[in-house]
């Protein structure tokens, strides 16, 4: 069972899951399929919403004597007439909602295997919402114990354990972590069905983010039971790649219908708010008038058209690095989902989200309100300002945020104020805090859209961040000749190039990188149309490109081999084994499962050095992934290899 | 041309206009054709997407030598063969675009009336942003010298004056007033196509005001080359009832696909964000695979679903009384659009809005982020609270935010306060500022959905308005027994049900009535099921309903004499004419071209006494309309009576 990443955004991903029955593109939707009352069949569902995979129960057909039969017979594919991939649950739910089932959890895995299930799922033990903390930790060693014993049963199946522990943090980690050591394939994320009924997104959130903190990242995690679109975009951007619907079923059989922001009555309905194809061809009094059995099969595939919808605007978000974006948004269609947006800015699970993120996106940063400087990105970009940047001068000027790039905007300004003191530093007083001048065109400082006036926590956020960044330094705001006045003079040459490029190497590399690239003869060549610096030659090789998309640098090889001489191991390393050393010296992307070490600073889309395990230096690539996720995935892509060592 | 509203919410409404060409809803689009070169035929318009009006440009028409003849002879709606509602432009655009055009603004007109266009428009002179205040003045002075020109020639075709002023409020005020007076029929918002090009949604939302507050509200106002879904929300909030779309088909032409938050390249597309039939029935490789010219018509088609699906939602977010929530929700779509957003915060846009915001919503009021606090409904519920509701005490005892309904959520701590004092006034510290426990069942109070923890801005406000209402008040926190200790003592005998029937009926109807209401021998009914009042008598007569939707009171026939008897003219007052007065006496609702005068402080929705110009009281009733509506509307209900005098 082949599991990758192929894009990423936030702690989402976009990853291809291979099995028996075709490859699945994540985030993706399983709807439920009842065999015993079909409203959409599967080839319909195939037809119209390009249905991957769905799911259906094998507690009902190993129930039902006809269904158990044919499902021995001709495999769960041909019984319910789908050859995508197929997910079978495994009666844990019903043991919830009807006591317990006569189901012998073992059994069940077996007979998942015999009808030719893709994903076998245990008969784990439904942890609800209230109850103690000592009958959780029971449940999670009871289904522990099962996910065990079941895995010499699963032959060519998938086999999926569901990380439970009521709604105990630790608990939820703990489960992931010993269900992560265990020979399973997929982790559904179970027992949360009664949270999100009660809108209790803050616990899901916790529940989310603990259980993600204790699984491996290298295997799909499935948040089970979640069929509303309400809730996907936030449950991926925390790490979740699949849900699975009956909501699209129950809530058509109510007469209601689902929207991205929550689920509203037929019978209220005077203009359809959706375009789809049931809501193109139909009015709402169209639809009222319907036989009942045609209404509640229209409905329901309104209910799954608008549930794809999500899916793919999600996968949208994450290919254009906006998904933070769509997050903040939906979460202002619920106040309990905005409500849960706090969790993320607890300092524990922001560090975690941090990890996840990547260091560039292909779009700008937009604001949407106050959640935005709570973002990971935002919170990494601020480590970094603190950890590896060095402020020119303890004296600084301070401008107040304004046309970007700031140096254009105050170019007459910062003249009149150089011509001082060219050594003092200038800083952006802006809606991300400080912008020292040297970076205002890295990502994203200049790859950012504020309003003139934001907010007051937003802006309240950014004057702590400014104060805080400048409180051993003397810093004078522009007020024109009377800041001039109380200037120090410093008639010291300064290379202007130089202190950007230094200034950038140190964000990106670490702090001193720049001192170590640019210890040598420099020459930089700059964009004949926008005056950028675009390429820097050290000693007449060259060692950087600038990125005009992020006013990043690309490291070439030639200054990856000043870093990989001056900077010690494991910084900036991703370490490869023996076997692949051959392929990476042809040029050869690393795939993660040749990966034995990484630094843990690096995130994905940082430059890196590939190196061999004696710290012999390869070549010079851009990570995919982070540390963790290089040493635990098993397939796909960690490092796009740029220049190899000729 | 009948322009009658139907139902309304902020400032924005949904009014049926009626053409020679068939009924329109408004708020509505009207895609551009273009008769030299159509994508779409309006044929297939109305198939797809329900167009009941288009818009064409006659002085391409009157240019072409055979579009000139065949529009004369068969007229405008066989020449494009489409039986619904045509508006045609008059070049205006065109000589913004290309400089001077060569036509006459008066034979202009006279084609579009001989070629029997629905609705057509005046040659106004287009005024940029960029023009001077006197450049701006003189071109208004220009544009009412040829509406006022082009009326006589208008015969059965409605005349669009578009308003002009560039981005001077003062001017597009004066400009709307002026052309107010004119017969005319229909009023576009004119020269904003470059603020929308530039994203200056800063400048077009006060553009959008000033034109509002000098028009009349009976009559259709147009957002004059507004076609993109971002802006119909906030537009629509603030009084437009018409767009038109060329943006359908020039972002098709571009191969772009518009979303509510945007516009993106179909080249940048993997996943389609959308399942309109044209992206549930294609991938984006597919589309990308299309022959060119099927490709645009694909894609035009596309735009054009996502357009009217936002008119639909707009309509469907007016219906529900959730037109604020929506237009903050696709604030968060683009900074600038957020930041405009600030504009509504200025006192004099507050108090214009808040008069035409209706005093309760069929839904709760839900909090989407810094916005909620700072809307129309909100700042009403303030100016209310601080002029027309009495604190019963001048001690105070504070509670945090808890479960509502408050009463119900800290009934046992209130018990120990009142055992001890029992007039201390009671106050829930909540989001939405001070709640005197006395209106804790009343809309938007009980009606709200705040997540517990806000932003900062929020809170802020929230705490200035609990400061300001508190001044001269002696508050004390609840804090339990030290709290009790530090009561004064009172245990004069208070009635809680007239207590909280009076501090509603102030609020309702001004302060003070609920004194006169309950001047007499008051018994309350209660539900059974959930102990709230239900009905209101004195002396044995039924004054008071109150609604459990809302908690507000339903003033019955009784209630209404006591009022009427008590409360000077014009208070609570609408009058209407003699003619009316027969047909009110039957119990007929109010007609809007009735309506001789009104008390200026009743909002939509407001209990009112309808009376005769001798203020003889004919009815009670709740008006749909406010004081400014009733005057100026010839069609549609103003008031809907409830109870006659028998």
């Amino acid at each position: 069972m082949k599991f990758e990443i192929k894009e990423r955004d936030a702690a989402g991903r976009i990853c291809r899951f291979t099995t028996p029955h075709g490859t699945v593109t994540t985030p993706n939707l399983m709807p439920v399929i009842n065999p015993n009352k079909l409203l959409i069949t599967p080839q319909e569902m195939r037809n119209w919403f390009h249905t991957e995979i769905l799911i259906t129960n094998s507690y009902i057909i190993n129930k039902h004597e006809r269904l158990h039969k044919e499902a021995l017979s001709k495999g769960v594919h041909k019984l319910i007439k789908f050859d995508g991939a197929i997910m079978t649950d495994s009666g844990t739910f019903q043991s919830y909602v009807y006591g317990d089932v006569a189901v012998d959890p073992l059994e069940i895995v077996a007979f998942q295997r015999d009808i030719g299930s893709d994903i076998g799922t245990i008969l784990d033990v439904f942890g609800t919402p209230d109850q103690t903390k000592a009958a959780a930790r029971q449940g999670i060693g009871e289904t522990v114990k099962r996910a065990k014993a079941s895995v010499p049963l699963k032959g060519e199946m998938a086999l999926a354990c569901p990380i439970q522990g009521s709604i105990y943090p630790e608990l939820r980690q703990r489960c992931a972590q010993q269900v992560s050591n265990i020979d399973a394939d997929f982790f559904p994320i179970g027992g949360v069905v009664p949270l999100m009924e009660n809108q209790r997104y803050t616990d899901l959130v916790k529940v989310i983010l603990a259980s993600k903190k204790g699984l491996t990242p290298a295997k799909p995690v499935h948040l089970f039971g979640a069929g509303h679109p309400l809730i996907f975009p936030l449950a991926v951007a925390l790490g979740c790649d699949f849900f699975d619907s009956s909501a699209y079923a129950k809530y058509a059989q109510d007469e209601r219908m689902i929207f991205y922001w929550g689920t509203e009555k037929l019978e209220d309905m005077s203009a359809l708010p959706c375009s789809c194809p049931v809501c193109s061809n139909h009015t709402a009094a169209e639809l009222k008038e319907l036989e009942r059995k045609e209404r509640i099969v229209e409905l329901a595939k309104h209910n799954l058209y608008v549930s794809y919808e999500e899916i793919n605007k999600i996968k949208h978000a994450i290919s254009t690095g906006t998904l933070w974006e769509l997050v903040e948004r939906r979460a202002t269609c619920n106040p309990y989902l905005l409500e849960a947006m706090n969790v993320l800015r607890i300092e524990d699970h922001k560090s975690f989200l941090e990890y996840y993120e990547p260091v560039s996106k292909p779009t700008a940063l937009f604001y949407t309100g106050s959640q935005t400087i709570h973002r990971p990105g935002v919170y990494r970009l601020h480590t970094r300002l603190f950890k590896r940047f060095r402020p020119s001068s303890n004296q600084a000027v301070a401008f107040p945020e304004g046309k970007k790039p700031y140096s254009a905007g105050y170019e007459e300004q910062i003249k009149k104020i150089r011509k001082k003191n060219t050594q003092i530093a200038i800083l952006i007083d802006s809606h991300l805090g400080p912008v020292p001048l040297e970076l205002d065109e890295m990502y994203p400082y200049a790859q950012s859209v504020f309003p003139k006036i934001s907010d007051i926590e937003t802006e309240d956020a950014a004057t702590a961040l400014f104060d805080s960044f400048t409180k051993n330094m003397d810093v004078l705001s522009w007020k024109g000749n009377s800041t001039l006045t109380k200037l120090k003079t410093s008639e010291k040459e300064v290379d202007r190039d130089a202190q950007r490029i230094s200034a950038v190497c140190d964000m990106q590399f670490g702090r001193g990188c720049g001192d170590v690239l640019l210890g040598g003869d420099i020459a930089v060549v700059k964009s004949k149309k926008t005056d950028k610096i675009r390429n820097v030659y050290c000693n007449g090789r060259h060692i950087l490109s600038m990125r005009a998309s992020d006013g990043l640098f690309t490291l070439k090889l030639d200054g990856a081999k000043i870093l990989h001489k001056k900077i010690p191991f494991p910084l900036l390393r991703v370490v490869v084994h023996d076997d692949a050393v051959p392929f990476i010296k042809e040029g050869k992307s690393v795939f993660a499962k040749f990966v034995t070490d990484c630094d843990e600073e690096l995130r994905p889309l940082d430059e890196c050095l590939i190196v061999d395990i004696k710290d012999q230096l390869l070549a010079v690539g851009r990570c995919l992934l982070n540390k963790t996720e290089m040493l635990s995935f098993s397939f796909g892509m960690a490092v796009k290899t740029r220049e190899k060592i000729t």
